[in-house]
């Protein structure tokens, strides 16, 4: 197998770009690889995956021959989440296979005391954490920086799940009790007293092209993304967050995008709090408000492909996720009133079965005056929910 | 089978639009239907057409029984070109299938002497014409108006085939030799000497609902579309285009997106030249240049679903053709320089074999100045095609 450089300019086919896992971030690529005459198959779960029209295998990703099946006549795979065993990858890796990003990158967005380790070696501004085995040690982080902390397992957590704010050791038992199934150690971290949150999002190829997009403010609910502004308003310290996001992305040797997740603190101090390696909920607003989204920018990134223009094409772009509110509602039924009322709404579909809690879809408003549009996508969230 | 208005409100699943006709149109649907939780089907003549990424059913269109099969269970069925047969389209009304646009409005954008004659009862403004069934009545055409006139095949043509401009009625020997094939008659009309040519795109859905973009200026290269800017520069006569554009969508009854081509004279009169009953190549500006695109406002018209804002989101969008230039050059293998060189530059691929002239994909900037815009989009232009 060549390398991509060498095949991007001999070849007269299109490309080809797998991608391991079903989702909505699956989906959303969909569509950009139609515009830029990509051809996308997606690995899924189930044959009623949310990327289902990009479907191309269902299987189980942990299984070594049904990925490297898939992998075949690939230009480059990627992945719609972070589950791939590190194994697995390594062994595509050995079998030639362009997995955007590598292992050694991805591992720091698998395992958060890898991504712990590395970012405190780099010298760059995090909570206070620690390693910790057992309860004591645990108790002993909480006298020092509690009396509330934050505990994560350090593999398999996402949207909210693995995350727990505890005051004594006792509130997190039961995973002290399957410590092994998280390789022997818990991640502490020190609670911050943040004002609000941040999100950097940025792109790198494999010939070190760099870009971001513009800094901006999350608001979670539950441990879920709900409400995205971008730009961020007020005055964050934008420099900072962009130097974040460059030596994250190229200390680790991210290809691909990368959202780093931050918290702000009312001196505007920022903190590392979490880091993806795949397009991310807080840069959905970049498909209508960006030339370039980040589903676009993904897949060329990972075809080593020259990246896009990121700036905002209005002065703001605001995103509303739509979290599921019962078994029945899936959002798709009611949108003829949104579309009635709000007629400048964006809405996204990610065709999935209806659950409390569940990402449903999202919603984007575009335009100048941020005022205008939050009243304007809050109708239309508060008319698809009630 | 119910109307849509009644199945909208009570549907939990998601809505189905079939559509006939495997191109670039039906192809850039696909991306707003996943948007929308839409599920798109193509029925396409070939494996390997544009909409292959929605392709359920390859066939001929011309067969009333396929056709027959595929609109089963859709809630709209609607076109990707107006090639369909009348009585095919009639029949599957007569089945209760919501054919979108119906065959009663699709008649005067399959045969450009319904049109001609609708247009004229209107009272709309057209170049003189006159249906010709022998070379005589020609001539005396041609006395009349010309000495170049313009004739064309009142059924089949498109991007400038059946249309020839002519001085002598010899010049279409052939086509009078053929006459029964086209019906008994050619369509003469008036050669307009006109400054530019403009275009109105406008969606209609059955509620009644009515909307247009901003008109916009087309700039034609051997008879198919090369260029188009959003809004139209200078002054031309947008309350008359607007005007045009609604009295033709609601007298023909038309639903989705109905495109209007006409000429502006230097005196800034307005000339109807083609009507298109579909997306249209004048419109492919909207996917990035306005809040709704075209792809999308016509499957929300043809679900009956209200229309969304249409309204630019920058001053200016440029559209450029991407024509085959060869037998080989697909344009895709080349994008890697454009995309470093221009990066706010958006490709769109139609994945099509290469053919001299054919519409291979293409290209928009949109932004606050034209100039500008103007001098990216044709440098990425050149780079793909020379």
């Amino acid at each position: 197998m060549f390398g991509i450089c060498e095949t991007s300019l001999m070849k007269s086919k299109n490309f080809v770009v797998g991608v391991i896992g079903g989702g909505q971030l699956a989906r959303m690529m969909h569509p950009a690889a139609i515009s830029l005459g990509i051809e996308l198959r997606v690995f899924s779960e189930s044959e009623n995956s949310s990327a289902k029209s990009a479907t191309t295998k269902v299987g189980d990703y942990n299984q070594l021959n049904q990925i490297q099946e898939f992998a075949k006549e690939l230009d480059a795979l990627t992945f719609d989440h972070e589950h791939v065993p590190e194994k697995v990858l390594s062994q595509l890796e050995a079998d030639g296979v362009n997995v955007r990003p590598g292992s050694s990158a991805l591992i720091h967005a698998q395992t958060k005391l890898v991504m712990r380790r590395k970012l405190q070696s780099l010298g760059l501004p995090m909570p206070q954490w620690k390693a910790v085995s057992k309860p004591s040690e645990l108790e002993e982080f909480i006298n020092q920086f509690g009396p509330r902390v934050v505990v994560k397992t350090p593999i398999g957590g996402y949207d909210g799940k693995g995350v727990r704010v505890i005051s004594q050791s006792s509130e997190v038992f039961d995973w002290f009790s399957a410590i092994e199934s998280f390789g022997g150690e818990l991640l502490v971290e020190e609670k911050i007293n943040f004002s609000r949150e941040l999100a950097i999002l940025s792109a790198r190829n494999p010939s070190g092209e760099f870009r971001t997009w513009p800094l901006v403010q999350t608001t979670q609910l539950n441990g879920v993304c709900a409400e995205v502004i971008a730009p961020a308003p007020g005055n964050p310290d934008v420099k900072l967050a962009n130097e974040i996001a460059r030596k994250v992305s190229e200390s680790l040797g991210v290809i691909g995008v990368l959202a780093v997740e931050m918290f702000e603190t009312a001196d505007g101090k920022l903190f590392i709090n979490e880091l993806a390696m795949r397009p991310h909920n807080s840069g959905h607003f970049s498909i209508e408000g960006s030339t370039t989204s980040q589903f676009e920018q993904h897949l060329r990134a990972v075809l080593d492909l020259p990246l896009g223009e990121t700036s905002l094409k209005n002065n703001f772009a605001v995103m509303l996720n739509l979290l599921g509110v019962d078994q029945s509602n899936t959002f798709v039924e009611r949108y003829k009133s949104v579309m009635a009322q709000v007629p400048n709404t964006k809405f996204h579909s990610y065709e999935k079965d209806a659950r409390p809690g569940r990402k449903m879809g999202h919603l984007t408003i575009t335009g100048d005056d941020l005022e205008e549009i939050l009243k304007e996508i809050r109708l239309a969230h508060t008319l698809l929910t009630k």
